[in-house]
This record gives C-alpha cells, structure tokens and sequence, in this order.
C-alpha cells in the first residue's frame, strides 16, 4: 500500500460540538493537523474584530478548518455518487478541505487590505514552499501537493472538488455559518446542511441539487446574507478592525524609506518586504500583533501612539453610515474636515462591505448551483428555478458604505 | 382588589422545551387552563396529518395554546412600551393568546373545509356561550369575555392587542414556528424571536419595529415561507387530510335528507345541523374521530368503507402537482376518467396551497409591519424599508395546485 | 442473493430531532415499519400519564421504536468489534430493536399491572402468530421470527444482541432516556450515549466498555435514576394511572361473572379472557382507552361512573406518601377509614415504584457492566471498577410508597 | 437618587449563547464592564491548556465573568425571598458576580503553583487599590469596595452573598459548569441551574433549598464531579500546564539572586518581587506569556530553551499514573533515574488532582447546603438528607497522582 493511504490503527477523534466528533482516519491528515503552520491556526481567531462586539465569537481558525475537514469528511458519507470518486481523490478533497485556510494572518481582512497580500495565496505558498512541514507531509506523493494547491487554487482542472471546497455551495461555507451562529449565539447561521447534502448528486464529474432541496438551499442563501450584514460586517467589528489598518498603514508609511530593525516587528517587516518569507509570515499570529501594538502605545510616534492607544483600551472608531441618497453628505464632509491631509489617512477611514444572497459567477459557470429536475434529465440553474432567488438576485449586492473616524 | 387580578400564592409553572418554563401567576389564567374546554386541546393535534410525514410532530394545541400565552407574557416584560399597558389590558391580552385556538377541532383544516364553521368563530362560540366553562370563569368581570373575543376576532376594538395576538408578527407565530420547529426536527421555523420583541416599540398604542430587528424579520418571513412549503403543506400530510375530507364529506352526503340517529357519530352530526351546539362539538377531538372512522372499516356503504380503511391503514392517496404550463394536463385528465361521477367526489381531490412570504392586507394597514428609522420619527411599511422584502413581495402568493387520488 | 438481505433502492430517512435522520437501508425494515401492528404504535404515547404534569410529553412508542432502532444502527457502526457480526445478526439485531416494544397496549402500567399480562409476552406473540403481518414479514426466512423473539425473550441463545437490545447499556434505553428527555424539557435525561458506544468494544462475542467510558457511564446511571424519581414516577402521573387501574379493576370484577357484550369493549374483554387473541389486542391504543372510558362517565355503576369521570375531567386522586418511619401511619389509616371495603378496592390504591442505580443482576451476569481496563486482559464488573457505582450499588433500590386516594 | 442607583437609560445587551442575552440595567456595572482591568479578562482563556485537548475551549474568563454577572441577575430575579434584598445589597452582589474572576492571571493554575500568588487575593487587590480603574469606579460610594471585597474574600460579614457568590452552589459554579460544557462540546456539565434556583429560598438571611430540587443537586454535583476529571484534570491539559509551570520555575531559578532587565518579561519579573504592583500584575496575559516564551526558544539557556521549544510546538510531556498499590513505583523510579538531580526539577513533574463529589466544610457550616423540609421548619444538610450523596460524601476526594515528564 502507497503510504499516502496509511490509516491510523483507531480512529482519533477530535469533540466538537457541532458535529459531535471530528474524526481522522487517515494518518496524513493526523500528520497535517499536528504541523507548525496547521496549529499556528490555534493562534488566530476565525472572526477577528467581531468579538468586540459579539464576546463569545473567540473561536481560532483551526477549530473551523477542523470542522471544514469533518464536513468534507460528511459529504464523502451523504451525497450520492460521491462513492465513485477514487481515494486519491478522497484524500486531496480532504486535504484541500483541512488546509483551505492556512495562509490566513492574524485579523487577515486589515491585514490584506493595506498589504495587498491574499489568503489564498498564501495558503498555496505554505503548501508548494519546501520550507514548510505541511509541504514535507505532502512529499509523501508526488504532485500530491499541487493538486491540492490547483484545487484551493480553483484554477479549473478538479471541477467537482473545486465547487466543494469553495463555490456559492460548499464545505467551507457550511462549517463557518454553522460555526460562526453557535459561537456567537445568533440564530442566524444555523443551516440544514445535512438535507442539503442529501439532495446533492454528482453525476458526470459534476454537482447538482436536486429539486427537493431547493428550499433548503433558500433559506441558507437568506441565512448567510444576514450573517453578512448582522455579524461579519458589524460596525463595531468593523470599526476595530480599521483601527487596526491604520495602525498597519502608518507603520508602512515609516518604513517605506528606512531600513528599520526593530526586533518587535521584524517578522512583519520582513513580510512586508517579501511575501514570499514564509518563515517570517508564519511568525504572525494574533498575540503578535497585540504584542507590537502593546508596545506602541509607548510609540514616540503620535498617530503610532495614538492608533495603538485607542485599539488597546477599545477606544472604537466613530461610524457614519454613507446615506445613498447623500442626505448626509454634509455632516460627512464636516467631521472630515476636522482633520487634516494627514490625519484623514489615518483617522478617517472609508470602508464599504458588500454580500448578495446569489451572484452568478461571470467567468464561469462552475460556482452556479444547478438543479436538477425531477425527470433526472433537464437541469436549471437555481436562479432560473427558484422565484425566490431569481427574485433576490435581482437585487444585486447591497453595499454599506461606513465611515469609520476617530471622535474627540 | 377586585378577583380578576387575584395572583396565585406561587408562580404555577410547566416545564416547556422550548422556553424553560411557562409561568402563570393570575388565578384567572390557571382557571382558563383548568377547564373542560381548554383541556380538551390535548387530545387535538398541532399539525393534523404532518406527524404521518414528520412522525415526531405530534404534539398538542394544548402545548402550543400555552407557548402562545407565555409569549405573551414574554412580549409584556421585553417589549420597550407594554410596561404602560394598564393591568386589565395585559390580561385581556394573556387570555386571548391563551384562547385563541381554543375553538379548533379534531384535523381542522379538512373539517373547516367540508362544513364551512372556521375555528375562529367557534372559539368566539366557546369564550361567548354561557354553557362552557370558559364563559364562567371569565364571567368575573363584566365585558371581559367581551374584550377577549374582540380581540380573537380582531375588529379593530383593540388595535395594539389585536396586533399583537394576530398579525404578520404575532405570538400565535412565534410560538408555532418555534414549536413545530422542535417538534418536527427541521431546522426551518427556528426563529429569532427574542430579538424581534427587543426591537419592537409601542407608541400611541401602535407597534412598530425598530430598523435594527428588520433583518431578523426578514429572517422570520423567509422561515414562515419555508415551514409552509416544507411541512404544513407537504403532500403525505395532504393527502391523508384530503382523506379525511372525503370521509366528511360522504357523512354529510349520506345524512343530508335522512335523519340519521347513529350514537357514534351524534356528536359530529350535531355539529353539522347546528354549529352552535357547543356541547356537540366539544364532544369532537382526534379519538373521536378516529374511533368513529374505525368503526366505518365495516360499514356497508362501499365507499366510506373504502375510504375509512385508507385513513386507518395508511393507504394514502396518490398525488399528482398541476403544473402551471399546463403540461400534464393530459395526464391528470386520464387519471380522472378512471373515475366515475360519484368517485370523482371523494377518490379524486383537488387541494390548493398557498403562502406569501409577504402579503399587504387589503381592508386596512393593521396587519403591516411599521418600522421606525432611526430618527425616531420617520415610519415605513417594511416592503418599502427592505428591499427584501420589498422583492419578494412582488412574487405574490405561491400557489401549489395538487390532485390526490386513491390508486388502484 | 436472499430476500431478507434486499436493500432499498435509496436509503429511506425519516426526520428525527435526536438523530437528524432515521435511516432505513434494508426492505425488511421498511415492511416492518408499515405494517399495521408497528403502525398502531403510533397512537400509544410512550409515557402513558406523564403527560398529565409534563405536558409536553406527548410523543408516541412509535417514535421511540424507530429510535431504538436508529440507536442500534448507530452501534453497529460505531462500536468496535461489531463490524465482525454477520449480515444475518445484524438483521436479527436491527428488527429486534425496531419491534422490542411492540407489544405495548395502552397505558402498559396499569394494564399489566391489573390484568397480569406483561409487554414482553406481548410482543413475542406478535411476532411469532401467524395472523400478524409482521410474522408474514418475516416468513421470509426460517428462524428469524425465532431469533428475533429470543433476543426480546433474552433467553440466553444470542448474548452479545441480548446485552444490546435490553441490559444495563442498551439501545432500548439510551434512546428513550434521550428522546424523554428532549419531549418533556428536563435536563436528566441527557446522556453522552456517543461517547459511551465509542468506549464499547466486542470481543468473544462479549460487550466490555473500556476504563475511558466509566465516568460517561456513571454519568448515564445517575441520569436514568433521576429520571425514574423525576419524570416516569412523578406523582401526579402516577395518581393518573391509579385511576385508570380502579377502572380496569372494576371492568374485571363486573364482567367476570358475567358473559357481558358490550361491543364498545369488546377487544377488551376479549384480550381479559384470552391474551392470546392478538387479533383483539391489536385494536385497543390510547383512544380506545379514552373512548370506552368517556362512554362510562355515564354509567349507572356508580363506581365506575364516578372513575370514569375522574379520569376524563381530570380530577387526580389525592397523593399521601407513606413515610418510612411511619411517622404518618396514622393518618393514612384514618384515610382509609373514610372508604368502605369495596370502596377501598377502587379508591383507596398503593403505589410502589422502585429503582437502583445499579443492580447486580442475580441470575447471571449478562446484564452486568464488563469494564476492560487499560491491559486489555483484565475485567472488572463496573461496581468494582468505579467507587461511584460501588457506593451507589449499596444503596440498592430505592423504593417510593405513595397511596393515591379519592379526596371528596 | 445617589449615583450608585443610576440606571442606564435603556438596557444593555450582550448575546450569549447560554442565556440569549446578558442584561445590564445599571449604570455602575456598564462602566466596570468597560474599566482596563475587566477588558483584560477578553485575552485570558477560561480553561488554560484544556484547548489543547478540547480545541474548541477558546472562550475567555471575559464571557464567564458575564455569565456569572447575569446567573446573579436571573437569582435575584428566580430566587424567592431574594426580593427582600435592599437595592445596595444587589448591587454588591451583582458587582461581587462580575468581579470575583479579575484578579486571575494567565494560566492562573501553573502561575499560582510556583509563585504563590492566589487569583483571589489578586482580585481583592484590584478591587482596592487606587490605581486601578474599577477602584476608582467603586468609589462612587464610600464602603462598596470593601463590601464587594469582603463578599468575595468570604470573611462571614455577608453570609447570604458570600453563600450565593462562592459556596458549593453559587452562580459562578453555575455558570462556568454550563458554559465549559458549551464550549467544550461535553455533556457533562448541562445542568438543571434553573430548577436549583426555583427550589431555592431566602429565609432569614439564609440560603436554602427546598426538598423538591434535591435530585436537581444530586445531579449537579456528579456532573461537577466528572467535569473535574474529565475535563479540568485531562491528561494532556495537565501536561501542557505542567510545561508552563516548569518554564516559570526555571525563570524564578535563574533570576533569584539576579537583578535581570529583560524588558520583554519585565512585568512578569515585577510581579515575581512585588506582587501588590498590580499596574505590572494586570500587563500579564495569554499573549504576553506566549510571547515570551516564544523568544525563549531561541534562549540560550539550555533547559529554558528546551522548555520553551515544548511549549510552542506542543510536545507535550508524556505522562504515567501513579497508582494506588504502588504496583508500578518501579517504572517510575526508572523513568526519574534518566534525569539527573537538575533535570527533575523541571522534566520531571507530579501533579495531583483531587475532586469530590461533596465535601462538607470544617470550619463552618456556610458552605452546606442545606435542604428545609416540606414542613417548612426542619433543615437538614444535604447529606443527611439525600441517600445518594450520604454514600457519595463518604468516598471522600479522589485524588489521580500523575507524573508528566519529558520523553526523549
């Protein structure tokens, strides 16, 4: 037997209260989960600011990529035809599924913001880079490694595996608002993902719905839109997380020009330099950048001292909504004005969030949910099957456009 | 102290699922619990034929009529406004959402169907009628039974009350969704509702809600949506329900002109030649009518024979969906002529269902939910404030049209 | 291949709030489940009177005999060692959970109790007379409506299934300890039945659970006691019950001189004479208990009349413990003493009820707990394993005396 | 109105997935929610190492201090007689709930181990210095500091708060049993809180309760009980504290008779030598131990390096039992023989936990709970009132012995 399909003697299990148990059966993705960039997840919360305001949303990335990993893991059980796929495939769908996030950093959104550093791409450097042990593990099978990579990558060459791990339906999605609505105690996110993966099928290297589980696939289309708006996009959420680009955006500006060696920071200096620095960017967790802003409290640097203060002592951002009708544009232009060229860069911050409950992909059709019909054979894209989504679709993305400013 | 605001010595209280406990603290309400009529609801199930679908649903309206009651009550404690209710109001209140299903009959919807009495009138019968015990116990205060059934019968008497025990958001809801939720298992009905009364406000008497719990409506509009489509009107439950209407409606054919004087069935017929035979159709609950079907597995009429051994064994009755391009229209028209003229009328059923996500009542503005902007001042109907809505409003009533039909 | 071993042709589910779904793969299974002896199950509740106090208690044996059998499907699954049954004793194992309540009439306590029949006896009837669909059902291979019948009759043939289906730890048990639980909203019943089927192993055709299992099945013994003192023997459910003893008591002692016809009782007095007339025992479920009953409120016996009466309006025979140190003996005699003799008979009833935390059984040691410990060679019998079961054990039964009287 | 009373102008919420909402009325104990010393409770995990083990444990002492803040809220309101409390009297209490965790430390266990400092001695010194911000908010009344520090401190001057705040049933048991249970994903710990409070009652300044609850406790303290062992004192939990603690004695070692100046653990040191520098003291976090030792892993001491390097990347000390008979005293001598004298110190740790099921107090009978009889005059102590926890009160503690070492 090839040793990427080793088994552990007994599955080992992991509780989880969503799921009652993880539950690992194959010895790589024992191996995955125990690497240094897997555990470094422990390290970094699943919803960055938003446990300022909802305070039980402590949770780390690592228990929802465990929980990604089980729901995957569920998929292989419950969608028909899903027993066709050959083992290999089984094990880079699990994989893809485990690792999907890897290469976030600590309050990733700020973060990649101001950057210009994705996830995703890191997650694909943290499995193709040598250096890693997550690379190392998966040297067990040649080309292993990047066919996870293409599958996280979306790049077209795994269809099927791709729309599980990330499409308008997917693995990823399920555990987060499950996860996400337990975690925080809202009612919104709690989805019938169970039925929905009953009335999955894959026939032809392709995933369809069946029509009996239209109105499953509605409801969680409504339930992630309000977890958009009601949760991820929370003012006071958003209002700490703009502190926080500020703080990365002035500590850019003072180093564009200079070479600087301060020790607190070199790690993310050293990412900001490079992207490609892996050990650097693995460095990064949540209690690093508490760390550095802890000390810039101190910060000779005003603005430094100033953003650091008010993110230590929870002294939130201000937040005007932009009205659409420009109703209060006028109100908006004053409190800009109160600060200068150079403070607005930092004090006055735009931040716009955007969610629609059904975007038709425009480059391909691989994201649609496509429903089949009950005559097994004609199938209609959801949005053309249900009123209820043709209806919301319509609508496009609502965008809230906020104004985040520091209040004297 | 006048009696009607007598308190219990203790809070009386029930174990209940879904809210802990169901607290009564007036004697009045204790009484209203105690009685004949009240408890009769325990032998009357919630959801008629969904338990032949979803097995666990088989709970009571006697369950549910209290959950309504404790809503109520939840709503008098966190609803900013209702503490300006006087005494005598709250407890108009506490009686009308307790009493509001209390003149449902065994497998109602069928009943109501054939014999053309709606429940809410016979529960208008019931609080009204000095035979019941109801009617004395709240014989306590003059006007009382009054008020209560003004409120039931919703004539714009009591407005904010009215609102509140029967409209687009309302107790009755609250509790049903929340409760068939539990009991079924699906995930659907689970609403939010705690958060929907703290954003709710009363002022001059008139409920409104504020703009930070319309998502949670929205929530709540698209879980109704879901409940009707997925369960209440799900074609095993219709099916045996249409049954039963065939049954009904064979008794009154063959009792119409004769004088029929069968002990087991005399309450029923009673019921039939006089909807105002309260005493009659007290009688009536699930074991009644199971009992007397039971008993026509013998009868020699053939087709209530026929029909009766369906319900008692579970034969249901075939279903077909007219679809709306008139596509099987061929089909369906074959499937009729298998019948002649008379089994047309009971082997051959055609049952309309519909639900609106959001439906504008037409009479007045009552039922619409109001919502108050921020500015305190400014109020819109809730299909003018969210776009949701609003678009799914534009999709009007679905309507699924089906044909159950006995198969040979 | 063998028509027992035929499969649907996709699983059946039925919704279940405990489980998600109930899975149904084989073709026996689904007939079993249709056939009209298990669907009369559907209209006898599983805890008689108990939901005369917790009023949510209203769900039905059916919905726990299709739990058991989930359960069961769940061990075969999950515990190790199972997978090494044969397809046949698995078969043997899923309908013997599936029909091990069977056999239950009406309100089994005071039935049983008063007429000397016993459930079990019941339930082995059906499945082995050849008038019942279910014995047609499982005609289908010889030896199985025997096999089936000696692991519910616990005869020592099949230990490893009898120790699964009815012991300390079974299927039987952790299902309707957790759905009670979930029907009546108290907390006791909430037992870690995952953790503890993760803990089983089969060796030898023997059940052990290893030392990491202990604590969660301590947990579950301590959970099944409070429920026994709780919820099953709670006072006003029993005091419930009584009354419908004295009416079975009064049915037997008028008609046993007697050759009484009566057709409203008829099965009744049918399964009296003979409890091996299955055909009659089959008709009689909850609503013709209530029926038969509501029939005597006007009876001219006045015993029964004033039972009956009791019964259907709910008015409980008053409770009086009877103290251990006889403190109130007294009293309870002077109770007595308002009743004449034949009263006494009816209205004047002793109540026992009795439950362990562990009791070693005396026969054998089938029933006993067999912890493996960590060497994988040593056992030990719970109550020697664990100090918490040792202590408790001493305690041995707890017994609770009660008199239920009429209080005029 | 004095200011201590002043109310928010509208309730402020915060959800939780236990209660829905944490409720604050008053405006004192917003402001103490907000104070610098209360924030810091958000970056120190409730439960230290046990998310090594059960990884989703990531909640903070922050959401169970709410929680414990809004059990006292839910008594004052459940808890009959409560209402007799004077207004000061609440607001002590509730202050006492909130507060009585401030003082804990990072991994408060391995920290309190080696240096001595207690976390209750800690939170009275927070609550009276001066520097501090919730002194400062206390100080709104002359004596509310001390009274809130003598209730928590248990010095007898508030028996009935002091019974209600830390006692064998206090809110903050209460509390943390349900939410470790949530967060872990454990059954252990669900239990009854709200049937204990409704059977609890204030007489005369005394806690008691009623007999009607007694199964209720029963239950709640062998759930207590098996949290403690299977959760609190897991294995691996143990071991990862064991590493800290190691790590702590190792900088105590080094910089005994040192006057080192590392400014990374400055604070640390500070508190090391004085522990009344609370403004050092309250620097100390979750982030702020991992970030030091995460700079030890490149120290140049060997054993700190060694230390430091186990801690990050989780290689945790292996761990053996000790058993009662002595029977494996050999092994371990063995295993203690491969370190040398330094070594043990650090490599080489024994841990013992010890739970029980009900200890009575020595010293006073304020912990007892104590059980007032249905004739409302008798009291008993709970374990001569209930069989069950007389016979579990003699198994006295249990204690486990265990050994974590490092494996080479």
């Amino acid at each position: 037997m090839e040793k990427i399909y080793e088994k552990l003697e007994r599955t080992k299990v992991f509780r989880d209260p969503l799921y009652g148990y993880v539950n690992v059966d194959y010895k790589i993705i024992s191996d995955l989960i125990d690497s240094k960039e897997f555990q470094r997840l422990r390290r970094i919360r699943q919803l960055s600011g938003v446990s300022m305001v909802f305070q039980t949303a402590e949770h780390s990335r690592f228990t929802h990529s465990l929980g990604a990993y089980e729901m995957a893991n569920i998929a292989l059980q419950k969608v028909r035809g899903m027993e066709n796929l050959n083992e290999y495939d089984k094990i880079v769908f699990l994989c893809a599924a485990l690792l999907h996030d890897v290469g976030h950093g600590p309050y990733s959104h700020a973060f990649e913001g101001v950057l210009g550093i994705s996830h995703e791409e890191m997650t694909i450097k943290i499995i193709l880079s040598p250096i890693t042990e997550i690379n190392k593990i998966l040297s067990i099978k040649t080309g292993l490694a990047d066919d996870i990579a293409s599958v996280i990558r979306h790049d077209g060459k795994h269809p099927l595996l791709e729309s599980f791990v990330s499409s308008q339906l997917d693995v990823d999605r399920f555990d987060y608002l499950s996860r996400d609505a337990y975690f925080t105690g809202t009612a919104y996110g709690k989805i019938d993902y169970m039925r929905i993966l009953r009335s999955m099928l894959v026939k032809n290297n392709t995933l369809y719905v069946k029509s009996t589980g239209v109105q499953a696939i509605e409801a969680y289309l409504v339930s992630r839109y309000h977890m958009y708006f009601q949760v991820y996009y929370h003012p006071v959420a958003r209002s700490y997380e703009s502190i926080l680009e500020s703080i990365y955006r002035r500590i850019v500006d003072l180093t564009k020009d200079k070479d600087i060696k301060d020790k607190n920071i070199s790690a993310f200096l050293n990412t900001l330099k490079n992207n490609s620095d892996i050990a650097s960017y693995i460095e990064l967790d949540d209690a690093y950048v508490n760390g550095f802003i802890k000390q810039f409290t101190k910060s000779k640097d005003k603005i430094l001292n100033k953003l650091a203060n008010c993110f230590i002592n929870r002294h939130l951002f201000a937040c005007v909504e932009l009205l659409e009708d420009g109703s209060n544009e006028d109100k908006v232009k004053e409190i800009k004005n109160k600060f200068n060229k150079v403070e607005q860069r930092y004090f006055f911050i735009r931040s716009d969030a955007s969610a629609a409950i059904y975007l038709q992909s425009k480059k391909s059709d691989i994201n649609d949910i496509k429903v089949l019909l009950p005559d097994n054979k004609t199938v209609k894209s959801i949005d053309q099957y249900s009123d209820l989504v043709k209806a919301l679709r319509k609508l496009g993305e609502k965008t809230v456009s906020r104004i985040y400013y520091l209040d004297f």
